[in-house]
């Protein structure tokens, strides 16, 4: 997906986020927004927004030194995710079917996002998630795809959101490979969080490379992209993902939220639909 | 009041709302975000909003060539407001207090600004307003300070809001002289919105010579000053004019509604209440 105009005063906002999770100081602030808007003229539209993204972020990483800012908030995401497993798991038992139970739960799981500007709640946020109806419903093919599959690639997204993909991986019963970034970003899912979620008790834990917030191929490293390549499925978490990646020809299926109204714009759903869609 | 770093990605929102409102044609857009984002460099946060966003607009109507993009917006804004002219009436001649429920009618008229991000239905908005308590209410002295002056000054804001503003001229019976802006900018007050909505028939209409989205003093004429300084009472509309003049020493009352939270934090209320305020 390309960049947006729309995407740029939100990179601003970001950068404003960024910058008072970094520091208190408010000249130093002002030298990150000066920085980032500075940045805009050099934006290629023709880019996705993870692959501006990655530079805006780490333009604040430089000027700022937090290499990780959103670390914090990270645990606690990952704590508050984790108080809701065994009620999870609960749901998971009485479901009827489990599998797409658990891709739902996955699917809620998206709404623990720091990088679009909306404000969530986990714990009512996930439950209300879990009845919202899915608007793009491509599990028939998802559930056959799983069946035929021998390795299936998982690309994470953020950090809390991770407990529950952990919980769908246990219903997939075949080889996972779960892939992190490379570098802390925004709060995306890193190997430190992923061991300590235990991902690497039920997949493979690798790192795609990229420091983007969104599995940006051109950044990943020759090693992944053989990985990529290979997989006879690979199961794509959240908005920076599709976004890098909706139009890579791969045997892709996006789970996600769609967050704002750009990307709600691109697939042609309302903001805040709930997707399991097939890369056609 | 100073500019705050929530004003930064607001006036990047605010230049990619211009840019499609005075061209269609994306690099154009994408070029005023350009020049816009290189701006923020230059902003220097001790003025105010509205001084700021002066040269944010000049510079997009620099790069588009259009003099004034909201034109349209202002003669719809109008007509609707005029629409609604005969009710307010009504209102006005069943109401207690014929005063102030022309205040209120003015304040509610307010919520018609295209420089914010929110959205308005006029004739909705306008109503629930009407039935929404004032939030800071100077309104006794208010009334003595237009029975005490002998010359009243009332500086316009918004273009579909002076039909309301005409509305309160009319009670306040006294001399009264309205301002508008020099030059369009955003959907405000020109000279020439004030006559074709006929303000002149109730009042004198000069102009403060700023072509700012508000009445920042340093860039008025010379004459404008001097009749400021001499009123005995000035009824300032809208946020712009509180963020130019809220530091200024002058018998000023604000008509307003917080419209970001931005200005709301600076004066002490939540956003969206309502205001008749002394300048203390």
């Amino acid at each position: 997906m390309k960049t947006y105009l729309d995407c740029i005063p939100c990179f601003v906002q970001q950068a404003l986020r960024v910058g008072r999770l970094s520091t208190e100081d408010e000249k130093e602030i002002k030298n990150i927004l000066d920085n980032v808007g500075s940045l805009i003229k050099d934006i290629p539209m023709e880019s996705s927004p993870p692959e501006i993204a990655m530079y805006v972020y780490s333009k604040i990483k430089k000027i700022t030194g937090n290499p990780d800012p959103f670390r914090k908030d990270k645990i606690n995401h990952i704590k508050k995710a984790q108080k809701l497993y065994p009620h999870m798991k609960e749901i998971l038992e009485e479901s009827d079917d489990r599998l797409f139970t658990a891709v739902r739960l996955a699917i809620a799981g998206n709404i623990i996002d720091l990088g679009t500007a909306k404000t969530f709640n986990i714990e009512e946020d996930i439950l209300k998630s879990l009845h919202q109806e899915l608007t793009i419903n491509d599990y028939q093919s998802f559930k056959k795809q799983i069946h035929n599959s021998k390795n299936i690639l998982y690309l994470g997204d953020n950090s809390g959101e991770a407990v529950f993909d952990k919980l769908l991986i246990e219903e997939i019963k075949k080889p996972v490979t779960f892939v992190v970034r490379e570098k802390p970003v925004i709060n995306d899912i890193t190997k430190q969080e992923a061991l300590e979620i235990g991902i690497d008790k039920v997949a493979e834990v690798i790192s795609s490379g990229t420091s983007a917030p969104g599995t940006v191929l051109s950044t990943c490293t020759d090693e992944f992209l053989e990985i990529f390549y290979n997989a006879d499925m690979i199961i794509s978490k959240g908005q920076g993902n599709y976004e890098a990646l909706s139009e890579v020809d791969a045997p892709i299926f996006f789970l996600l939220k769609a967050k704002c109204h750009v990307i709600a714009d691109n697939i042609g759903v309302d903001e805040g639909s709930l997707l399991l869609m097939e890369k056609k």
